[in-house]
């Protein structure tokens, strides 16, 4: 459990238990935007988004480009929001899927801003807040944006196969997300917040040495399930002292292993855990089988959905624990496993039950 | 110039300047390690390195696994220098150059601690460096570690052709250094430190629309000299402030390129510069081009060389650059511009003319 040391200055007073780290002041979640494609616009959650494409291709000649573009506007619409311009920000924290994160690089460049480089595969967002709360709350800066992406087409290209294949998938596999989701951070709430990040526990690599890319949910799962009760000892927390404990993309097949796994170390979130995966389609109707992944899905559904309930109260306090797996093509052409890695981040409603600060 | 805001725990009291971050508690670099391969213990520097391979397969079967047991043994070797054990690490800030960091991912698992995974192309070192001493100087973390590699073999087969094409570069070229650097980060100088990081500023994306993924070292100079003079206005220093101003991995192209502009902003660092990719390799006799890369070249020559000088007092202050080329096979194939990207990260002789704390 944390234990804070006494003298300032001296010692790491922030960190927390064996891997998390607690915020002694605010990190206000000052705004966000959700930019998805068309297919994700027809979701239950589309009505939600800020921006949906008329196509996936956003008006660009190639897949990357598209996918640059969402991080581009997500994060336009996200400053507007926070009535701010990309010269308020002091660094960008951003990844995506893609080889050598090209995504971000064409994506953000015309920002002009200092670019923080992240790959956590899907679990990017929560590695991108996690990262920007300990700038503001570290004292270096007093605004920065995060930014997370995925493209359902680049990333098919990049980890599987091109579309025009028309290759079958089994029903275990994920549909990747065509979305980006921006995040402004600040150390000041400003006229109003979304949230407050409390606290974080980054994630260790596990790898329970599964090798089957199209069941990326089995893969994550371990994962999670391991930074979920490294975070609930290290807070000295239960279950019930969160409204939802929200993974990223596990989908369905990986929400059960999740649940299963927690259950042997004797902790029961059933009543607690959503899947941004599982939220975003309806699977029967959309035939995204087990649900959607991707760094741009738990960006999004957090800007759109669990940012709204933050944000009025209906949630007071969420773990948000987007799952990343950790494959190249190389890697898994090559016999690999696909280990795990998920980054948790606690936030909380604005004038809420912030006990992080007491 | 810096100015330190008054109120603490308001705003961000360690921006500094336009993009940069000053660091008002010391983070030691406790203690470091380079494992290289066997062109590179044959090179000028080969006699510093903490260990040679007598191949480049490191008895691995594959590159990949040899670039993963470089960032391996070289995390194993800075900890025992240290005297620590991996459970002193709150967590690793880690990256590599290949799609989905595939050789951190499998490199560092088993040290079973959490990983911020990293990506900055060949500039990865100094953007490990720069957020581990965040999390240092923050207060969230006692101590952490900080590993980049490169490996030549599967650079090439990730960024232009397999090896066994036998294809020819030109003289523009640079040759991806096979190495690792791992660096342990403290709070607390124990019984010693090799240096102090003072201050950093992370880098803009520079796009001078150059399109050779042969000629990186003219593509990432652009933003190498952005780097630098925005980190001699935001600290208001002149090179002479430094005893070495050192790029990571421009050649000998890119550092004529880096030379000129920044004469056309009026600032000579002629007589400070170095690069760490001219240095490791002797061109002439190993047929090496213009000069080492990859994000081993820096942290192993960081580690081997500089720091070896920094610690003697040899050099009391230099400012540390590595430079990154953000493209992809698939950026490249696509036909988009190789942008570049710099981190500089100040490091200092302990005990010595640490301005920054006064």
């Amino acid at each position: 459990m944390c234990e804070k040391k006494e003298a300032p200055g001296k010692g790491a007073m922030f960190a927390c238990g064996e891997q998390s780290m607690k915020f002694p002041t605010p990190v206000f979640i000052r705004s966000s935007a959700a930019v998805v494609g068309k297919k994700e616009g027809e979701g239950p959650l589309g009505g939600l988004f800020d921006l949906v494409g008329e196509d996936d291709l956003f008006g660009c000649n190639t897949w990357e480009e598209a996918e640059s573009s969402l991080q581009r506007d997500a994060l336009h619409l996200a400053l507007k929001k926070a009535g701010m311009n990309s010269t308020d920000l002091r660094c960008l924290f951003a990844g995506d899927l893609l080889g050598q994160s090209i995504a971000t690089s064409f994506g953000l460049a015309q920002y002009e801003r200092p670019v923080m480089g992240l790959y956590g595969a899907c679990s990017a967002s929560g590695l991108a807040l996690s990262l920007g709360a300990m700038a503001i709350c570290g004292g270096f800066a007093d605004c920065v944006g995060c930014v997370t992406s995925s493209h359902f087409a680049s990333a098919e290209k990049e980890f599987r196969f091109p579309l025009g294949y028309g290759n079958q998938r089994p029903l275990s596999a994920t549909w990747t997300v065509t979305a980006s989701g921006a995040f402004i951070l600040t150390g000041d709430p400003g006229k109003g917040a979304r949230g407050i990040i409390t606290g974080i526990t980054p994630g260790k690599i596990v790898d329970f040495g599964l090798k089957d890319s199209m069941n990326m949910g089995a893969c994550m799962a371990p994962a999670a399930a391991d930074s979920i009760a490294a975070h609930l000892a290290d807070f000295g927390r239960r279950p019930e002292d969160y409204d939802r404990i929200i993974t990223g993309d596990l989908g369905k097949v990986g929400q059960r292993a999740l649940l299963d796994l927690l259950l042997e170390k004797e902790i029961d979130i059933s009543r607690q855990h959503m899947d941004c995966g599982i939220e975003i389609y309806d699977g029967e109707k959309q035939d995204t089988h087990a649900g959607g992944s991707g760094c741009g899905c738990s960006a999004a559904v957090l800007s759109a959905y669990v940012l709204k309930k933050v944000e009025e109260g209906s949630w007071r306090r969420i773990l948000f624990v987007p799952t990343g797996a950790l494959l190249s093509k190389t890697s898994f052409n090559e016999g690999k496993n696909v280990p795990g890695i998920a980054h948790c981040v606690v936030i909380e409603h604005v004038g809420g039950r912030q006990d992080a600060f007491h």
